[in-house]
């Protein structure tokens, strides 16, 4: 090898756009994972075409230098977070929307492409991409990488039930398509699918096809309170069947309401009675092109509740709907800022999330660390902020609440990802039969284990 | 080695249930594809355990022998057609609806449960499985294996869609769990979705767990005769997009439909001077949970689709949508009657359905052959028949069509698989780097090769 490999990616990018030492900017060495400290990268890279992303891995490769792949940096996980003597490769210089295709109901983006900035380009078409993790400067590439969820799930699913295509490149440096426009297809094993959520460690994703649906024009919020939690839970399953077909279905306690509410400086207008009863809320999306229909669907719903024991129900709209949403949205600020040391999100089966909930309180209280948390209640996917500031103990009260996450049929992460912060625990807590399968499956695509090593399997101590 | 490979399937299913020889019935040779002889086993086993299927596996990867799964024996492709040294394990003992969970609407089912059986117990709960491939015989596995589609796609996607969790087991003889009662994950290589559509080639699935949804209470048929297919194919986009949500939406020629309704004794009131006129009809399903809204719809695609040319539109109710709907659903049988040499379903964007009907039919001129099709316009799913005894003639002819479809953005198969029938195209088309790819994967899950040797990747001669 007579190369270095500084020669070879500026070869592949210019020397504009690859950066090493002081020019690397802070930025780069982290994403919003709470966890663990930012770590400067040996070389960043800003590609701005498919082939350069291609060449950059081939070399990459050849020099066995380890490679994390970034968009916009709003992982919660530390998946964007990379090596010290690694490439970081930054999508940030392919951020355009190629194409929104009204008539085939898709757009084709760059990965680095915001979801702000699809949702802008699809508006224009009256036509929308329904995956809203919660950040809008999040990007499309990120979102395929941890397979991102949201609130809208429970409606319209996640990022793999919205990506029909990708064009992705190889770490031996090819580039390949995988699925297109289409939504139905059945010719082999379906590389889209295992691409996505694999955190940048089997292949990245240089295009993204995703599907577009109609962008209703009539919406409503409703905010729910209930005596406890269980009265919550229990009213989930009869508001998803009642075809009222909710975009939201959000679970909230009465703390993080509170919170959010006043770090957002938000009023929502709950007489003091009703406040001081209610434990938990439940906040309820729902959407039609028709304004009747909505405004019958909102009534059904309000009969519904009141018989599954809600306190009251406030039909919010406009603006206070609006900042709602987004103060819950933002509920991960909320934590970080009352000190939060961890945030996880965990998913268990709807139905179990209160026997969740209740382990999680029983293993923080005997490991006097604290949880605190908010849901989205359709899915079970439970978001708790998590109060312990000592490493170790902190490591192993995860360790056992995932370990009851799994014990009740869910999963460490439902759309977080692992990144380098939940890696050890998931191959901790995992069947070593299925790590095996995984780990061969790495090896299929990138023998030479350059991509985001440590990420999904581990390969350094991430502890 | 000292054990015959007879005495070990034997001792784990017992001698009833391992049949050899003469025992072997007709239909464990075949599938419903109609190119290819019927090929008899060496060995057809019955598990009625998850285990014994594992142990099987375990035996045959030992023995190097070839094991093909059967579901229902209904794919169109060949992909359950044995080989002849080989063990077809037929799953007709694991048949069980083993759960219908209302609150988590979820099923847990064994795969060989057919969907008839499945529709019947999701029914009692008030809950629909959306997938119907169009033969309510089929299997959950089955249609696990070639990721089955069908008419009601447009709306709730297709079997990778709504299984949220497997068991499996894998040729090494382990079984592992993937996924769950849970539609969000994010926890590494989604192995739940690569098993969906490998027909059989990486692991076999012991058990599934599919998503349900409200069955609602009212629906309509409506059919709509145009001038010709291009008039059809334009409106197909509008009544997508007018937020009707049809859960059909299928394209029929003049010919298919005038035969559908002949073979099937069906008479759906068209006036002479429309059916002179209109060479193409647009057939679209609604459904609702409130019958007023359902009316509200119906309504609403009349002026949307007298603005868009359709020639008249009848609203077809009870028998009659029912009797149209199952007709068109077997229209492969009429196909089949008529002499048909193979059936295709080429998928393509749905804005370039008419440009490959043009290509396909230019083709089939050319060939001295004859297509005939209808598809599922909403999905870009075409169904054809093709109609040219000659093997090699048709051989040409179908790579030629195949290759047609990929270029305008499509694949060899929306639904039906590979197989043993249309593997040997999809290997002479698929890009080389993707093939490897795939190569490296099924080695990751079967390194000895014994699953379902020549299907979706070339092992044997299988043309």
């Amino acid at each position: 090898m007579t190369t270095q490999p500084r020669d070879d990616f500026v070869a592949i990018v210019g020397a504009g756009d690859l950066l090493t030492a002081e020019a690397i900017g802070p930025d780069y060495g982290h994403d919003e994972a709470l966890v663990g400290a930012p770590v400067t990268p040996a070389y960043v890279a800003r590609p701005q075409t498919a082939e350069q992303v291609a060449a950059l891995l081939a070399a990459a490769t050849e020099h066995r230098i380890p490679v994390t792949a970034r968009g916009s940096g709003t992982g919660l996980s530390g998946g964007a977070r990379p090596c010290p003597d690694g490439l970081l490769i930054s999508f940030e210089r392919m951020n355009a929307v190629l194409e929104v295709d009204a008539d085939n109901q898709v757009a084709v983006v760059q990965p680095g492409v915001t979801l702000a900035d699809l949702d802008t380009a699809t508006a224009a078409a009256g036509l929308v991409y329904t995956v809203f993790p919660g950040e809008l400067s999040a990007s499309v590439g990120g979102n395929v990488g941890t397979n991102a969820g949201g609130m809208r799930a429970v409606k319209y699913g996640v990022t793999r039930h919205n990506v029909l295509g990708l064009q992705a490149a190889l770490p031996t440096g090819e580039l390949i398509r995988t699925g297109g426009k289409v939504t139905k297809l059945s010719t082999g094993y379906d590389l889209t699918q295992l691409i996505i959520g694999s955190e940048g460690t089997l292949a990245l994703a240089t295009e993204v096809t995703v599907r577009l649906y109609p962008r209703l024009a009539h919406s409503a919020t409703l905010l729910v309170p209930f005596a406890d939690l269980p009265a919550v839970l229990q009213a989930v399953p009869a508001v998803v069947r009642s075809g009222a077909d909710p975009d939201i279905l959000e679970y909230v306690d009465n703390l993080t309401l509170a919170a959010i509410s006043y770090t957002q400086n938000l009023s929502l207008g709950i007489p003091d009675g009703i406040r001081d009863t209610a434990q938990a809320y439940l906040v309820i999306g729902v959407e039609n092109r028709d304004r009747d229909r909505l405004d019958g669907d909102v009534a059904m719903l309000g009969e519904l509740l009141d018989s599954l024991g809600a306190l009251d129900l406030y039909v919010l709209e406009g603006n206070s709907a609006h900042a709602l949403i987004e103060a819950r949205e933002r509920a991960f600020w909320t934590a970080k800022a009352a000190g939060a040391h961890d945030v996880i999100d965990v998913v268990v089966p709807r139905t179990r999330m209160h026997e969740f909930f209740t382990r999680a309180q029983e293993l923080a209280q005997a490991a006097g660390a604290g949880v605190v948390g908010c849901g989205h209640a359709g899915d079970g996917n439970v978001h708790l902020a998590v109060f312990c500031a000592d490493d170790d103990v902190r490591h192993r009260l995860l360790h056992d609440i995932f370990a009851g996450a799994m014990t009740l049929g869910g999963a460490i992460s439902g759309e977080h990802g692992l990144g380098r912060v939940k890696t050890q625990h998931f191959t901790e807590l995992e069947d070593p039969v299925k790590l095996a399968v995984l780990r061969r499956i790495k090896d299929a695509f990138d023998p030479a284990r350059i991509l985001n090593p440590g990420v999904v399997l581990n390969e350094r101590d991430n502890r």
